[in-house]
């Protein structure tokens, strides 16, 4: 039911990368649900982690692993989120960073951990991942891109990847990504896990700033239901094998390129998991322009995409532009002039200077939102600033898939 | 599908004032979508209308004309919520008011207009008013506060209602209220209508400030929805004909137990619209204790309530409190110390400094969540606020209902 993307057909490997997965029946069995991905010494590595409070073990160990330099391996489960574990949870994440240390010859340090699915279970996970580890690691190889992004589906209803390759001065580099998630989505990231690499030489403040920035232009502005994991993650690998100079500071001459396609492949992935948005049957993108500032063009569009009568009007294809109005006067702009706030969806034009517009017809309004994609846009009519999201209708398949996700 | 409540079987007329309905064919033929309540002279009337900044027309003009003072006439229809209608709406809205000025033979001035429904349809309002006030008016009587509070329902599935009597020094004074609203319900007022109505001599200030507490802590304290409407509106009318002395300020000696009543049937009426929320199957209270001050026990009682994700584990009667670990997590307070997080489903602690509770059991939280009344509590642990709200679920119903509310 994904909206407009099917799975990637090919993704391009990284040059110092290897991927390999299994089913290890942590909660399903015959699923392919543990990935292990190694890196080459010397592959530079940035991550940034869920801001929810409440952070699940291997965030904890992740983040703490991450802050001592070298990374060597990244291990992810599905199946067992591995939060609100209390110590169980973190021995059980040592335990695996352990485990892989010890098939791949490296200190259990170099190894970040990573887990999504059910929250708060506490289950075998350190002993299934054991039993399986081996059978993993024998059958790493670079071109496991598609198997990886497969294997670290939950909820998910299509496998998500994108490969971008660039020629700059004669040589090439790549990026390829893949990420997770369809539900628990929003800003300061979600129960999503996204893996970035490239063979592009980024490094230091370079790779951190990169990974920030394209973060913030991606993953954070897409919604699909405003909530917010304990155990999401992007992280961003460069192996630094492509021929050129390295990279370290944003002011380095070839970090503008490397920087657009990470940004770009980040774009793709984030864009794919509204797309795959939970019972999902619209991609919504929402432009707000107009604004005082970035904030207030994000609110606004924040509490349009938040709005069940919004999303369920959506899903229904009605054209309910008095929901849309009743959203951005909620939006907590204090001195909105509403005489002032153009609505349009798609290139029509449905609100002029604050109530309907005459020259709006229902019938036009309803061949927009019949689309798969329907693009809304607001100008607030206060400013120059603007900002664009992304989110997804509410559909009976949403309360289904919730309702239902534990049985 | 209201959850424990059903319609008012009585509700005691409050002298001073009557009330009269009848079918207009604002939206339905033969359906009663017209209500006219015609005050005594010296009635005494507070409101309390939208944050939204899109108001619609008659809360535009009604709040107008209530500061101008003197209020003879309240008129609402269903079916059209005259919002997003510009000049026309607004025009509209002041008709409504020249013809019940006409029929009962006040000032336009002193009659206070109210619609709700769907927005921003230009209908054939005033006309379709006009046409039906007449009868309306000719039905006026006392005791028509139930043919009221069914005539005001929209999407409601049951009336709602509530009178309290008090004895007190040897006289009686009555409270009476009736609301509608199920959906696009939150704090800041809803698309909900509230008129109480009580024979004690509130005045002035004491009126003022009854309302206003009694509204903070009642419909100032409920979501369904996340949605705030263009609509809404809670009005007090104080008709004085109770055999007591003037209720000037707070000071006074009967004010608090006026000033109590009244709140007791702004609750009554506040908990009956999210029993009877659109599609919900559970009715569930949030206590958030131990909070630093009432603001931060509010962010993640409402983070909470706002929830898809807990909201469709309620449906499912699935006790997944991952869920609601991961609410209270992302409620934007910085220094949660998550260790300190207790969680209770009714009586059952599910969640013990932060983590599954070691003594909690699967089938014990189950059998909490069959009930369709369900408390949770939290405890932050980090100081002595606490806040409490009402919310409910979010069902297949939900979606259906609002997916194909104007088709």
């Amino acid at each position: 039911m994904a909206i407009g993307i099917s799975a990637p057909q090919h993704l391009d490997p990284i040059s110092g990368i290897r991927l390999g997965t299994t089913a290890a029946g942590i909660r399903y069995a015959g699923r392919q649900d543990l990935t292990l991905i190694a890196l080459e010494a010397g592959t530079a590595v940035a991550g940034v982690f869920t801001r929810n409070r409440f952070r699940a073990a291997p965030v904890i160990v992740a983040e703490r692993h991450l802050a001592r330099g070298t990374v060597q391996a990244l291990l992810i489960n599905t199946g067992n989120a591995n939060a609100g574990t209390g110590a169980e949870g973190m021995a059980a994440a040592e335990e695996s960073c352990r485990i892989v240390a010890e098939a791949l010859g490296c200190r259990p340090e170099e190894v970040l951990p990573f887990s999504t699915g059910v929250i708060g279970e506490v289950a075998p996970l350190a002993e299934r991942i054991g039993a399986a580890l081996p059978a993993c690691a024998a059958r790493l190889r670079p071109d496991a891109w598609i198997d990886a992004a497969t294997a670290i589906m939950t909820t998910d209803t299509v496998a998500k990847g994108c490969s971008v390759r660039v020629a700059l001065d004669g040589v090439h580099f790549t990026v390829t990504g893949i990420a997770k998630g369809s539900g628990m989505i929003r800003p300061d990231m979600a129960t999503m896990l996204a893996y970035i690499a490239t063979d592009a030489p980024l490094q230091g403040l370079a790779l951190e700033r990169c990974l920030h920035d394209a973060v913030e232009r991606s993953f954070n502005r897409i919604t699909v239901d405003g909530d917010t994991s304990t155990n999401d993650a992007c992280i961003l690998m460069a192996t630094g094998k492509a021929a050129m100079d390295p990279i370290r500071t944003p002011q380095d001459p070839a970090y503008g390129r490397v920087a657009a396609a990470v940004e770009a492949v980040a774009l793709q992935l984030a864009q794919a998991i509204v797309r795959d948005g939970e019972g999902a049957t619209k991609f919504i993108p929402i432009t707000v322009t107009g604004g005082r500032d970035p904030q207030e063009c994000l609110k606004v569009a924040y509490r349009m995409a938040h709005s069940p009568l919004i999303k369920t009007a959506f899903f229904a294809s009605d054209p309910n532009w008095g929901r849309l109005l009743a959203a951005i006067g909620a939006a907590g702009i204090d001195d909105l002039n509403v005489e002032k706030v153009q609505i349009w969806l798609g290139e029509l034009r449905i609100v002029r200077d604050g109530a309907r517009d005459p020259d709006y017809r229902e019938t036009a309004g309803q061949a927009v939102m019949a689309a798969t994609e329907i693009p809304i846009r607001v100008d607030l009519g206060r400013g120059t600033a603007e900002e664009r999201i992304w989110t997804c209708d509410l559909s009976h398949d949403y309360v289904r898939i919730n309702a239902d996700y534990r049985s």
